[in-house]
């Protein structure tokens, strides 16, 4: 057990492209979004396990005598007596039941409340029972990332908790060095997060991809083709406006729809399909290149991608006149945008080149926030989970954690 | 030769679905327009042919015995010597030039005008010139279409022109019959028009594909697929908006980037196109089953064929801002369009389904004219090329005519 705080974040995440078409077996694009998920684990003697959520108002404490003296074995079930170090245990919905007793969240609690809690015992306890006793922690998580808007904030949530828990138990090396400023762990002990962090993912989705965590653990950008998930190499970071409309939208209905256009009109959506995968297989050839040697065509290319892509977006009846006004006003400051996401309302991301004069940037983003829109500058192609000194960390996150 | 007055129209057309695809191999429908050219023909006996176009304030005539002094063998060049009733020659370019002379147009004159003249000299003196002597004609030729709007207006002259002067020759008979409001030519005096229409829009447009002088003669819609024609069987008439945004195109380099992004992306663009190809294919199915049993269900239909199309021509490159907001203002009003033909601003078809009340008609009309649009409420899949007794052609067409 490490007696030291840890601060740990992960990104969030946003495609590129391949929404929808993912769903249909074709290739998607998931990239890291520089908006992360803040985490300061403080181990602590008091006796007590304090979740902090300022986000989502979540403050709950929880006795560890109670805790340890849960009959917890559920947690290894179907796994040998003394689970291997780094085991990785898949809840069953006897399981999860048995988490929101120990919960204990009063009936009216909100859905995201109460998933968030049950994410977080899940791990605290298959992560620590192969302690001697459970630890006393302190936890605070904050995150930049605004919940339930497809922008992977529960993946980020997951992956942040489970590599601290995991370095705090000693299952994986604190890779922050004394003067490092930010560190990230190895291959290996990623795998390992990422592992974990898809458990937390289930706990909370049921049935995730496993795109959000992994992008959240490795960073830069992905590749997902029919369940299989590779690292694009060296993938450029990329500056984004990221625009939420605040139009809500209904994921399910949204990849329902799509499904039902292709039963309708198979000749006419299968080759859309296979457009947008061609779009999805491009940029990914265009982002390799930018890593190998950036070169300002590369730009214009990925907006073509963009500009395509939205309209095919369109075709597949997965647009929303939020998300037009999102493009036009782009467009008229020479910005090109699409809907990332599930669509019908959600969020848009909008390419800035290099050398776009920052007055013009503050202009779109007047112009995005008088439509009604919530917008951000930020990245993409962002690393994954790090590990950071108390000093490296700007003001706003040392205030959102509670003070370091 | 026949000595009473004839008023002959011919109808535009549009392209429901395949503009641009066509041009890369795929079918393309085009549908009768009815907005329509009128044409009225008056032999008389001053010994002189007047020209009239009062569009494009066009009022010539010329000396009958001159035109009939003149060598005009050379529109029998390459034939026999005494050409067969019917037959159809082309034009050579020395031909174009010799009858250029005979126009003796102003060199400052508008190509428009130049060609208009051409045209109809050219037809005058082909079809004519198998009489004893050259005939003497009033002939006043007006229209609904806004010319150069991609809409068939040169079609619809040169259809109207062929049509009246093969019936004045006697060439082919006269259908219209006593008590007769309107009526058309057989199958086979139609193909002769056609034959000689596409003579005259060849005099304009140096080399057409033909469509549209069939859709201006034949009427419905056509099927046109690699350089073939053929019409559908019993389409139905459609009420439309026919929106010109007044957006000047220039449809060679609209045609041009469309070959270009294809060159660029063929992964992306060619299943666009195959797309584009199978959506007009779903439409003249469609077409087909409402002139069988017509449903509310085939409008819906109808609908989603014209927003995906619209969207892939977005995709293509040939959307433009001004036809953005022609879509934007009809959804608001709950109505679908989509552009027809080169894109890039020029016209846009909205369609209007049966049982819409005319206020909300009228409120989108106004909504449009409020954008700078000029709009007009017509149909599609009107008749072709028909005759007419001068009681059933309304005044504002008897007085653009100048009277009957």
């Amino acid at each position: 057990m490490l007696s030291e705080v840890l601060l740990v974040s992960a990104p969030g995440k946003v495609i590129l492209h391949g929404e929808h078409a993912v769903v249909h077996g074709k290739v998607a694009l998931a990239v890291a979004l520089n908006l992360r998920t803040f985490l300061r684990l403080q181990p602590h003697s008091n006796g007590k396990v304090d979740l902090s959520l300022p986000n989502i108002g979540i403050k709950r404490a929880w006795d560890v005598a109670r805790l340890q003296s849960l009959d917890t074995s559920f947690l290894g079930e179907g796994k040998e007596e003394k689970p291997e170090q780094g085991d990785v245990t898949t809840p069953t919905p006897e399981q999860v039941e048995k988490l929101k007793e120990v919960a204990g969240l009063p009936d009216d609690c909100a859905v995201t409340k109460r998933l968030a809690v049950l994410a977080f015992l899940y791990l605290y306890l298959s992560i620590c029972r192969k302690q001697r006793a459970l630890p006393s922690l302190d936890i605070v998580v904050w995150s930049e990332l605004p919940p339930g808007a497809g922008l992977g904030s529960s993946a980020a949530y997951s992956v942040s908790l489970a590599a601290a828990l995991l370095t705090v138990c000693e299952e994986i090396p604190n890779p922050l060095k004394d003067g490092d400023c930010v560190n990230r762990w190895t291959k290996e002990d990623l795998e390992l997060i990422n592992k974990w962090a898809f458990q937390g993912e289930r706990m909370i989705h049921g049935n995730p991809s496993g795109v959000d965590n992994a992008v959240s653990t490795w960073g830069g950008a992905l590749r997902y083709h029919q369940g299989k998930i590779s690292s694009l190499k060296r993938p450029p970071a990329l500056q984004i406006l990221l625009t939420n409309t605040k139009v809500p939208r209904n994921t399910r209905a949204l990849v329902a729809g799509v499904r039902n256009r292709l039963l309708k009109f198979p000749e006419i959506v299968a080759p859309l399909l296979t457009s947008i995968d061609a779009i999805s297989l491009e940029c990914e050839r265009v982002l390799g290149e930018m890593g190998e040697a950036p070169a300002p065509e590369q730009y214009l290319v990925l907006e073509e991608l963009i500009d395509m892509n939205q309209h095919h977006l369109n075709a597949l009846g997965v647009g929303h006149a939020s998300l037009d006004q999102l493009c036009q006003v782009t467009r008229a400051h020479g910005l090109h945008s699409k809907l990332t996401g599930a669509g019908g309302g959600g969020c848009g991301i909008t390419l800035l080149k290099p050398g776009l004069e920052q007055p013009e940037v503050e202009a779109t983003k007047q112009a995005l926030t008088s439509c009604g829109f919530d917008c951000l500058e930020t990245s993409i192609g962002a690393p994954g989970v790090s590990i950071h000194s108390a000093t490296s960390l700007d003001s706003r996150v040392q205030q959102a954690l509670g003070g370091l």
